[in-house]
């Protein structure tokens, strides 16, 4: 009996590459308690992946706002921007504007929202130039705390005129990556920067090189340049790199020229040259706004061609300017714009590294997921496979509620226009909620582009249920969530896919309301014939929960089965957290609705009511294979109360 | 704007019983971190709930074996009377029998395996006359230990003649309940004997009442009497309890006659008098076993509906003298016998304090759960939701291998007229594993009741693949374990349901077979075609593991959804745990068949062969909505073998 091959001589065909390993012990470590879905490898390694698969990608510079407001709009920018598929974003850093700073505009706290909030990769830039080490030291603390993990490492503009090195400073940024290194081991990925040219100060541009080699032999882990005119200048600046034994990744910084002022500005204090085929083209159209903008996109997209096609340049950096327009054109071109992003969850995963694990979240926060975010912030660990392995399952309270980005992005005055400057009664409230269903104008001829549970339009997968939405808001039924069953959709699908390709996922139809009292007597009769399908949880502001959920525990709402993988249910309706939730949503018709008006107006009064005698209700359908019954039972309820009042009574014994 | 209601004055038709809870807070702990479907109450918990629900129970008491083989039958007796649903099983202590030692005849040991094997709730027998504190309290520790919940306080019949008091000594039943409590607070769940005509050295009924009352106030749980023959005696005696003031429960000992000299013996040790209607009945069909066992059952039947019709009765106790027949016959014809257990998940879940919480297992082990849970036995925890939460996943060696319940059931001449007193070369395996598969006798006239991986026939839902089975492992894909996929039947389908009322279940297919080198080479080829659908993990007994499984993450291949809850999904395929299960399942060719022969017999030498060169190979197809694919693997595997020689090399290159 001749064996036909030995163990370490494997039949032909067997894949070499990848999914080989000696012994199940040794990736047993590997395979224990991490998460199904979620990427949490490190910005390094995603660029590693990225560049071994030839998969170009592209990241986006940002400066901090001036204004709070600013800060709203940039944090909107920030998601807008961030579904795109940037692999990540930089914050820049300017001494001068307290950037370590807790202000809601420092570029300590932008580039913490866009972590936490955004879900975005983040680079934090830092600059030592004129800095103790222990100043420094106190920012990397900080941005650690805050679950940052990239710096960009700067020397920074020195201030005052005759700059000297000083002893034992940190005189370039050699020293801070050096002190980052020192300090903090391998915690942060660092980047540099590359100057194609030359940098402005230094002696020669070789001179410069031995210095870009020097940072990087620090413990830099990638390069971003300077912005540059011609594809050819960075192309050289490359080969010269790697002449000199740079072998880290060099990303090229591309500046769509969007206006003739802010490229001269630019130029200035980059000490850069316009070359003569820009300038020629430019200064006759120089007051042509729009012209020069759409010479700027067609003169970018062309220079990253001719980068992407030498195959030295696995991705693009991009000098935004804090606008959108022109470095979308410009990616859309290129085709690097993720159109129909793919989503790893049904909700926008957090990028802080303690939140990286999380998958599952309750339904409540669907659409107030930064409230959601900032609530739990101070979680010790997160949901991760099942909800309640939390250790530390308490909400933060709603003290900092004000928080600026919790509060609604529409003044005071839009607000008024869509919900109305003056209520007349409960009625007027129905009308406003079915405004914001229909997306029609009220009769004062606005939109209802918002309300206080809901910062943005309804979701397209919302507007599936339009029809029946409209009906019920119509009668009092005042709709703030829900999600329509699914039975098995690909994980592909536009509206309601998520996760890894080849999946399936499943939804269990869900509705949350505010309704009178009235509403929910009749309700709670109905609901007996509902008995198992229909699980509820009917909370007033005063917090009393009455509820048909066996033991208080979980409902997994939303669920995906994929090759490979245990299963992933992102969405619960836990009954604890209802509770918690139900605090804000209910404070939400005080802060957000009713102080728009005066005190003790008739429009106060309406909210004020509604606030202290409706109640908060959640339906779940548990059949999802069927067709969803909660329209049903809301239409059985309205047919209880319709119906003469013997009968009422008569079904109640 | 006045209020309809105050938040304390809730509308009518709320439900007040259950599922009210004044707050979210109040019921946190309690909802997080728990089982979704397991049940972890104690004993006394779950007679109070079935009383509540006036959902009447049956238990039934057996004794330890004398011999090995004695054993071995009992635990399949556990597994066989444990699916008709008994709320609980108690297993007798002899003192003169060494019961609380490691023999696998002992009582604590047969308790044991009760609970973590069998997963019955157990109530361990302890007597305490003439033993010291020491020694009983060692006891208990080691029950505790074994995971034991459960004592029945006795005090045992004393050695000797003239028994006398002892001072501190243990004396009384009351004595071992006091020291239970004293050094065991309320750990163990505890039971006393109750003697419906007075205990036969008791001075009088109403001394031996007294005793009983002192018994219970001592802190026993429940009452389980000695065996009566008439209702109203037990009837009567409940009353005369109550009268004294014992509230807890109260269970009727139900002896079935089952014979002649079984009824003379018991009624001798017992002192008890059997009734003139009875004798009456038996004395003139003394001789015919038949009869008497026929008439045992109409008696029991009749007594025991006379007692559950009283309302005194919330469950029975029997005892069974270690036989089946006439307490299943007697449990049936009550209506008490569960003739469709449903099953809180797929696998039989084990009573272990420790184990309760498992709600997920590799699939590898599904034909031996037995073995599973003594590899795992020292395990800190389970894994509760998601694989790999455990964190001890090292399994225990194969050291002890040779445990008797690990054994096959069949002694080594029947194995030998199942599997072959002689193989001619690798087609004879092939046979036996197809004969097994089809239940057809062999060339010799013998079923093939078993295989070394699997003790018993094909399981009913095995049974669904019997078809495409047996095709396969005519060609020598010798299968050991697979599941049809299922695309979400009702939870309370009667073949492959499970888990509470209203759910839906899943499963991805799943084949696992031996096979030779040749086969594999092929099977690579083929799978390539398959990539992402089919996950595949391919091992021979050197460890050497070829996938393309992502990360080693485990697959989930059975899940179900349920009202309420979060999704549970019991059973994976580990690719780490599938590195621990080729040890065993490549060993059980050598321990269960080659050793069989002779040494150096052709027989032995074919085995051997088998299992040096064969490989064991899993396949999931992750498209469970479609029809599984793993048959049309296969088939190709043998067209590309099947096709001209240069057709393979041609595909390869």
């Amino acid at each position: 009996f001749a064996s036909t091959f030995s163990g370490s001589n494997l039949p032909n065909g067997l894949p070499k590459s990848r999914g080989v390993s000696n012994s199940g012990e040794s990736s047993k470590e590997s395979s224990r308690c991490s998460t199904p879905v979620l990427d949490t490898d490190r910005l390094q390694d995603k660029m590693k992946r990225r560049i071994e698969s030839g998969d170009h990608w592209f990241s986006l510079e940002f400066f901090p706002p001036r204004t709070a407001s600013g800060a709203v709009n940039l944090i909107s920018r920030f998601d807008r921007m961030g579904s795109g598929g940037p692999l990540f974003i930089d914050v820049t850093w300017h001494p001068a504007g307290d950037p370590g700073s807790d202000k809601e505009t420092s570029s300590m706290i932008i580039a913490s929202t866009a972590v936490n909030y955004c879900g975005l990769e983040s680079v934090l830039h830092l600059t030592c130039c004129n800095q103790t080490k222990e100043k420094i030291t106190a920012h990397l603390n900080k941005a650690k705390r805050l679950g940052l993990k990239n710096i960009m490492a700067l020397r920074g503009d020195p201030i005052g005129e005759d700059w000297v090195e000083e002893d034992g400073g940190f005189n370039y940024a050699t020293d801070l990556v050096k002190h980052i290194r020192c300090e903090f081991d391998d915690y942060f990925d660092i980047c540099v920067a590359g100057y194609p040219t030359g940098h402005p100060e230094a002696e020669s541009y070789e001179d410069d090189l031995r210095h870009l080699k020097e940072k990087v032999d620090s413990g830099a882990h990638f390069i971003v340049t300077q912005l540059f005119f011609r594809a050819e200048t960075f192309l050289k600046f490359v080969k010269d790199c790697r002449a000199v034994g740079i072998t880290c990744p060099i990303l090229p910084g591309i500046f769509p020229i969007q206006g003739y002022h802010s490229l001269r500005q630019l130029v200035k204090l980059s000490k850069l040259e316009v070359p003569e085929e820009i300038t020629q083209v430019i200064e006759p159209i120089k007051d042509n706004d729009a012209a020069i903008r759409s010479y700027g996109i067609q003169q970018a997209v062309e220079m990253c061609k001719v980068l992407l096609a030498s195959g030295e340049v696995p991705g693009l950096h991009f000098y935004t300017l804090n606008r959108e327009v022109a470095t979308m054109e410009v990616l859309r071109q290129l085709g690097l714009w993720a159109e129909d992003p793919r989503r790893p969850l049904p909700w926008a995963v957090s990028a802080h590294p303690k939140r990286k694990v999380e998958d599952v979240r309750p339904i409540f926060w669907a659409s107030r997921p930064k409230s959601y975010i900032y609530r739990t912030q101070d979680w010790d660990d997160f949901p991760n496979g099942r909800w309640g392995n939390s250790s530390s399952p308490a909400f933060g309270e709603l003290t900092d509620y004000y928080l600026f980005y919790l509060k609604s992005k529409s003044p005071k005055e839009a607000l008024l226009q869509m919900w109305g400057e003056e209520l007349m009664n409960e009625e007027s409230v129905y009308e406003v909620f079915t405004n914001y269903i229909t997306a029609q104008t009220n009769r004062n001829g606005h939109k209802v582009m918002c309300l206080p549970w809901n910062d943005d339009p309804l979701a397209p997968e919302t507007n599936l249920l339009k029809d029946e939405l409209e009906k019920v808001n119509r009668r009092g039924v005042l709709t703030i969530n829900s999600q329509p069953n699914i039975n098995g959709k690909p994980s592909s699908d536009p509206i309601v896919g998520w996760g890894p390709a080849g999946g399936y996922v499943f939804q269990k139809a869900y509705l949350e309301f505010f309704t009178s009292s009235e509403n929910v007597t009749a309700l709670l009769q109905v609901l007996k014939k509902y008995e198992p399908r229909v699980n509820y949880h009917i909370v007033n502001v005063q917090g009393r929960n009455t509820t048909n959920a066996h033991d208080m525990q979980p409902n997994a709402v939303t669920w995906g089965i994929f090759p490979g993988r245990e299963i992933i249910q992102p969405t619960v309706v836990d009954p604890v957290s209802f509770m918690y939730w139900k605090d804000e949503a209910f404070a939400l018709w005080i802060e957000q609705w009713a102080k728009l008006y005066e005190d003790e107006s008739p429009s106060r009064m309406i909210i004020q009511y509604i606030h202290d005698n409706y109640f908060l209700v959640n339906l779940v359908d548990n059949d999802f294979p069927l067709d969803s019954c909660l329209w049903q039972v809301i239409e059985d309820m309205f047919a209880l109360l319709d119906s003469p009042r013997e009968t009422q009574e008569g079904s109640q014994s």
